[in-house]
């Protein structure tokens, strides 16, 4: 990954600091390491101090080194929390009334201590903010998205040629993983939020490719334990199962999501129609995905599709079904725009998101694909393949 | 993984609500998943209600069918987050005055909507409640401990015999990842707290096992990106080169730790001593490591060894050194008891930590060694090898 410029960095500041400015905060308190990572260019645990007009305070409270080698901007040590007042008032940012901080993941300990730090403050959340900046990606990180899907695309490769029946749930996990791990995967996902367990990926056939879990999820496998709910069991892959592969592709700094369901000889007929369905919605709502619609809109396309063909049921869940059929990916897995149920966003070319149109059979499995996308002027351009 | 039995969980909320009592609290409410799971036996989206005594009202919103086949208690769905008040108030939990929250993880998002939903109740911290509980593992937490360390050993046996110079750490990171995979690692780990992006395991050669990074740890290695500063990079490792492979193993539901450090032809003399004095600071805090003494005592005594070894510069870390040398293991990767200075926890026969003395040498690398432990009366018995 080639460092990124200056001025990606000054635009991404600029745009933060207009946010700040018509919401008539004197600065902003960033600590989220993706939110961090994209103002600053580093993760290393630091808190970023932005005020609302001028240059950006970045204190590095552990590793200082790592962090001024990767930063964008300069950075003071932190050798303490209670320092921050007395850096901020060194750096003439003082009179501090209204601040804001990443409220939509902050934990309610740091949050008491930031208070207590900087008393008769009031606090507004930026975290919103920050994700809709983070929604539209510049061409660098679309460059950052195409090379991670390129890679992903080589595991999906690896892996068609690979899988067999006979194998369980987890040898085609820990083959796919193991191939993608020497490609570079991280072994890792960023998720924005609460820490759930989660890994980065699914391998579930026949009736686990059905199942679900507490995660917002239309399906997520049976998993090897209770407490860790998702992805491959020891369940063997048989002959006329459909089989689920579905993993987060995180090379270099950006995550794409990608599904593949593999429909084999002696497959129910049901989850070859629900799969055309599910490609027809996929490719009709790229192409409706274009500046200016409203992502609550390709939502509703995608249901009526759905409701046209007769499985309105089964779509994105069976019971208890999920309200969104796509989700933005980044520096995280889970960014902005969501493509949900009533959702006011309006597209923009340069919006990435995961476009995942699926269909859950209870004890039978499931149908669909799921590829990541950014948006243009002529519709969504696929980024995986 | 067999099933617990009921009289696990009998006595596991008995404590709880000992403690509860104690606290003068009315009940408690736990949403993090391992506590959750530890209480319940299921890590599914639940809010659990733990009143001061009787019956334990576990409502699960997502998903119902997995939580009632897991749980050991009576399960009741919830469709909203705002029918928890009805719902507790239909089990004749009313006139709640003092409550329980896990306030060391809660996300200040969610603490308001219980804020919202509960007026008037007046909130306290659980978190330490249930972590020092958790701290003592019962006979069937050992023996699933026991068994998650004996694959672990598994994987080192394989990748001891599979390593060699020329390979790079991300190869070797592969080798061991996948091969885990199949043993039935579940190739995440669980952290309480914020999600850190940490992976399960580091991979470092040279001076990157000497490598700090925004943890809490003597050493991170390089990583693959600086937004996921850790573990493995795209470094060969040389002849000469200490080799660190230091790894949770995640298999059922319980996490040991351990780490090897690989010391062969043309290492550096400072390293090889390190490494012995590391050894016999690991074999004698396990001896001393008995029922009644407490945890900052083990820490005096092993930075007392490291100064009289001349090293204590470089000990659990350099620069900016990590004030423990070991950490509680179980569903969680950081436990308790922590092996930190000054921790005046006392050690009780049932504990289970990771003991981790490492010395660093910037520039150089590092050595050390990591195993898991249970405290007998005996002093600790290692249970990884």
């Amino acid at each position: 990954m080639a460092k990124l410029e200056y001025i990606e960095y000054k635009n991404r500041l600029r745009r933060f600091q207009e946010s700040l400015q018509a919401l008539d905060l004197d600065g902003a308190l960033v600590y989220q390491a993706a939110d961090l990572y994209y103002l600053t260019g580093t993760a290393q645990s630091c808190h970023l101090f932005v005020p609302a007009a001028g240059e950006p305070l970045l204190l590095a409270y552990r590793d200082f080194e790592r962090a001024r080698e990767e930063s964008a901007w300069q950075v003071r040590p932190l050798g303490s929390f209670k320092d921050i007042p007395g850096l901020l008032a060194e750096a003439g940012l003082t009179g501090l009334r209204r601040l804001g901080l990443e409220l939509d993941v902050i934990p309610l300990s740091l949050f008491r201590r930031y208070e207590a730090l900087l008393p008769g403050v009031q606090w507004a959340d930026i975290g919103q903010v920050l994700r809709r900046q983070r929604m539209v990606k510049s061409p660098a990180e679309l460059e950052a998205l195409r090379w991670s899907a390129a890679k992903h695309a080589e595991v999906f490769r690896y892996i068609t040629a690979r899988i067999r029946p006979g194998m369980t749930e987890l040898e085609i996990a820990a083959e796919f993983e193991s191939y993608a791990r020497r490609l570079g995967h991280q072994g890792a996902k960023r998720f924005r939020g609460q820490e759930q367990g989660m890994i980065p990926g699914l391998v579930a056939a026949g009736a686990n490719s059905a199942r679900t879990s507490c995660f917002n999820l239309p399906l997520a496998g049976l998993g090897l334990s209770p407490l860790y709910p998702m992805g491959a069991s020891q369940h063997v892959w048989e002959e006329g199962e459909p089989l689920l592969i579905d993993y987060a592709g995180v090379y270099g700094d950006y995550t794409v999501d990608q599904t593949r369901i593999y429909l084999g000889k002696g497959v129910p007929e049901d989850l070859r129609q629900a799969q055309e369905v599910a490609m027809e919605i996929a490719s009709r709502v790229a192409e409706e995905a274009r500046p200016g619609v409203t992502a609550g809109d390709l939502y509703d396309l995608a249901v009526a599709m759905a409701a046209r063909a007769g499985l309105q049921e089964h779509f994105m869940g069976y019971g208890r079904q999920v309200t969104y059929i796509g989700h933005g990916v980044g520096l995280d897995l889970n960014e902005w725009p969501v493509i949900a149920r009533g959702d006011k966003t309006v597209l923009a070319a340069g919006m990435v998101f995961a476009l995942e149109p699926k269909f859950v059979f209870p004890g039978m499995g499931s149908a669909g694909v799921e590829d990541t996308y950014v948006v243009t002027d002529r519709g969504a351009e696929k980024l995986t393949y």
